[in-house]
């Protein structure tokens, strides 16, 4: 079932039970870092992208942290998300 | 110290004992959804952008799955990283 994101966010319903032990472990997720192994020599890891330097029609860019080829997406988030209920994908830039 | 991300990732110099820990803990990690908030209806989260109708000089795109305004960096990472001892970054757009 589909639970609109404001439900899940917010505390404005805090009738049902799974709700309130899903916000738990969303704050629990939150207490911890999100890239295991990129740059980690680096303070914040920043890239830029030339939009007028694209080479191809569609470029995926990495949002999982886990990608081989960062800060381009190669497909890891799959993994990823297969491997702890997670959700998340890459940017595509379109030429 | 800042050391070599290749040292860090890899298992070809496990004589030093802190980066054994340090490859341990971000193995841990790894096992973690990143997303706590963002469209959590939704299998994959990803947001397409046209190169050619970016508005500004320069846009940023939230990374760290932390903004209000995703898939646009609004500063959120900042807390984070301080936070978690994390070190992530958006993906800057330069028109
Ligand atoms: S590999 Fe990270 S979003 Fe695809
Ligand atoms: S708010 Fe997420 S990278 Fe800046």
């Amino acid at each position: 079932v589909a639970v609109p994101q404001q439900q899940r966010r917010g505390g404005t319903r805090s009738g049902r039970a799974f709700q309130v032990r899903a916000e738990s472990a969303e704050v629990a997720t939150t207490s911890a870092p999100i890239n295991p192994s990129i740059k980690k020599d680096s303070d914040k890891v920043v890239d830029t992208v030339l939009a007028g330097e694209l080479s191809k029609p569609l470029t995926a860019y990495c949002r999982c942290w886990r990608s081989g080829t960062f800060p381009l997406c190669d497909g890891s988030h799959v993994k990823h998300n297969k491997a702890t209920g997670d959700n998340v994908g890459p940017l595509l830039l379109k030429k």
